[in-house]
């Protein structure tokens, strides 16, 4: 006997039809023994018509009152499910983010969850009820409604399976667990039975968005096993979890992550005195845009060159604020580039492995991609590469490193 | 200044548009220096949505959940009014009925309010806010959401306005207030300045569906003064109190009710015994049919004749009954019709003027109609006719009566 914690997403519950789905599903967990607290979000389409019906009101809704209107599509989900349930003849209740309580700060539309309270939850399990609890929001001291921010129904699932030291916390999502990268990309992809936290952040981030970041990293400090599943299709999904694969075969790359939303600015000729990075940067953070790789050379000629990447968005913002610091800090030039892709590699693997930047280096000259900007961390890789090579790349370094599935 | 509350229903409320005709209608009385609180139905459509998303899951929903399920249409209303309020410049804050706290019994549907926190109104309202408040809706003791049941918005403005000892609740439906008669069938019926609790209850279990009948009881047992306005055009409305108008051309008759949902039966030949009328309207309770008039003449032979009416849907199920029951007393024959319409005359004047009832029946003897059924009470007299006659009945009523509106 477990204890589960499920989440289901909104294509999980867009129908009566799918949430019967789903209440079949958390059956065959009850039937088998298991207790089973069950986190909805709302269902497909309804968090947007909520919005829609708020922008027929005004540009600028309060958030206070935005988290009163968007709570409503959790609620409704729960209801539904907790009927459907019952008619399969499995006891069950449902619970706002309020009636558990799941105590947030006051932050609306971005609350952070301070503390749970998980005695209703404990009483109905034990009495053998299925606990149904509306994920993405919460209530904060003096009663008032909170949301988790938009994709926060992940984080409910993690924060309750933490809260009740749950066995597993199950995300259903529409793919059947974590691939080395995208299938799209590289068909051989293949499904990974295991996953470490730290992997999966960096996937993540870098651009496979099966999960929300927040929820990982949650689950990560409270050392929950999260595992990633399909609502659709039957399949042990992939675990995500503190160990490492213990097998014997541990590939020393996990998968391979990658992001076309990047473009790269340079600065040429930049004078190289101590505080530059910051006077080049501080004027770009001033204007709320978020830079990601960063990389400079060894200076040559008492200049240097130094290259950032933003979101492809900011693209145009960036370039009009660095030709003004570029003419503020007397440098030579300023060069963008909207037309490049970031590929990494991600393995706690790489930790205890020599080579394995040589042989991504090798793979993709083999391929003659020429590398733009190269950054390293710990357990991550990340080559800049022309756009146009982008998928020739991801192919070439995931057969190199042995993650293409093999042939049936 | 005044501290009003007002409500406003689904079709007040139906639309973007609509809600934000609602604020500037509550900020006018806002910018007069009036304090308010507010009571919002869902908007009109979104209980029948949300009611037929359950019914895709299962016939049978579980009552609590229902609640849950239907207490989210009021919560999207509450927080679209206050941002519509917000961006017009009037402070406003929401409130669902259980942040209120409307606290109820735990009858799911169905709930009684058993009482109201007002403190947190209290506060918002010195502190220069507009409170909107879920109607509909409460809590139990145990922090369950429950409903009051269909058109309970009503109840919650009145129970609202008699916690905070308001001087007056509103109420904005889509009529400019309450009616002599249906002006459907009498164009020259006229609009009431005033009417009494008990008048306006009589008149509306009569069948003029103005205002929830709960409402009203709960607005007198609290002395509330209600006031009846249309939310599309502006008047003064129909104010019901607990005084009679004190103006000295007081009406005797205050307006005339009808109702063609009725179905008559009657027994003939029942043995006139003690007892006699419980073992007929015994089978028929038990049945949970419900009897409205019930007439029954002096006996003649040691046999008397026995007459109710009940709801027309009842009719053929009710017939059923009452011919197992003739059989059971040795009564003679079932006689029914369900092709009958009841009239009703209500004012309070009624009670200290005589002759009301002859002037009555003159009224409708002059037109040729045959009375069937006779019944009084102290502030009313209903007449049951041919359902043909119906129209013509309430015309002559209404002229003999001197409700005619004067021809402009």
């Amino acid at each position: 006997m477990a204890l589960i914690v499920q989440k289901y997403g909104g294509t999980s519950v867009g129908s009566p039809e799918k949430i019967a789905a789903v209440a079949e599903r958390v059956k065959r967990f009850v039937d088998q023994g298991d207790q089973v607290v069950v986190v909805v979000s709302a269902m497909s389409g309804e968090t947007n018509r909520l919005i829609a019906l708020a922008q027929g009101i005004t540009e600028s809704p309060s958030p206070r009152e935005m988290d009163v209107l968007l709570s409503t599509g959790e609620q409704v989900t729960i209801a539904l499910l907790a009927m459907s349930l019952q008619k399969i003849g499995c006891d069950a209740r449902s619970y706002t983010g309020s009636q558990v309580a799941i105590v947030t700060d006051s932050a609306h539309m971005k609350a952070r969850i301070s503390r749970i309270d998980e005695q209703k939850m404990r009483a109905d399990l034990d009495a053998g009820k299925v606990v149904i609890v509306a994920g993405f929001q919460g209530v904060d001291e003096q009663g008032n409604i909170t949301t988790l921010g938009r994709g926060g129904s992940d984080t409910t699932g993690v924060a309750l399976a933490a809260a009740l030291q749950a066995d597993e916390c199950q995300i259903y999502t529409d793919v059947d667990g974590v691939y080395t990268t995208d299938p799209r990309v590289v068909p051989s992809a293949k499904r990974l039975e295991r996953i470490t936290f730290e992997e999966m952040l960096e996937m993540a981030s870098l651009g496979s968005k099966v999960l929300q970041i927040r929820s990982v990293e949650f689950a990560g400090k409270y050392n929950v096993p999260l595992r990633v599943l399909s609502s659709f299709q039957e399949g042990p999904g992939t675990l995500i979890s503190l160990e490492e694969d213990s097998s014997m075969e541990q590939p020393i790359v996990a998968g391979i992550a990658f992001n076309r939303d990047e473009a790269k600015l340079t600065l040429l000729g930049v004078p190289d005195l101590p505080g530059v990075a910051s006077r080049i940067l501080g004027p770009i953070s001033a204007a709320n845009v978020e830079v990601d790789m960063i990389v400079q050379n060894v200076a040559q000629d008492q200049t240097t060159d130094f290259t950032f990447t933003v979101h492809r968005n900011e693209y145009k913002k960036t370039l009009n604020i660095l030709q003004q610091v570029c003419d503020d800090l007397g440098a030579r030039e300023v060069r963008g580039d909207d037309g490049i892709a970031k590929v990494s590699l991600v393995g706690v693997g790489m930790r205890s492995h020599a080579g394995v930047a040589s042989k991504m280096f090798d793979a993709l000259a083999a391929e003659s991609i020429n590398i733009q900007m190269i950054s390293t961390s710990e357990i991550k890789i990340s080559v800049v590469v022309s756009e146009k090579y982008l998928e020739l790349a991801v192919r070439a370094l995931h057969t190199a490193f042995g993650l293409d599935a093999k042939a049936e």
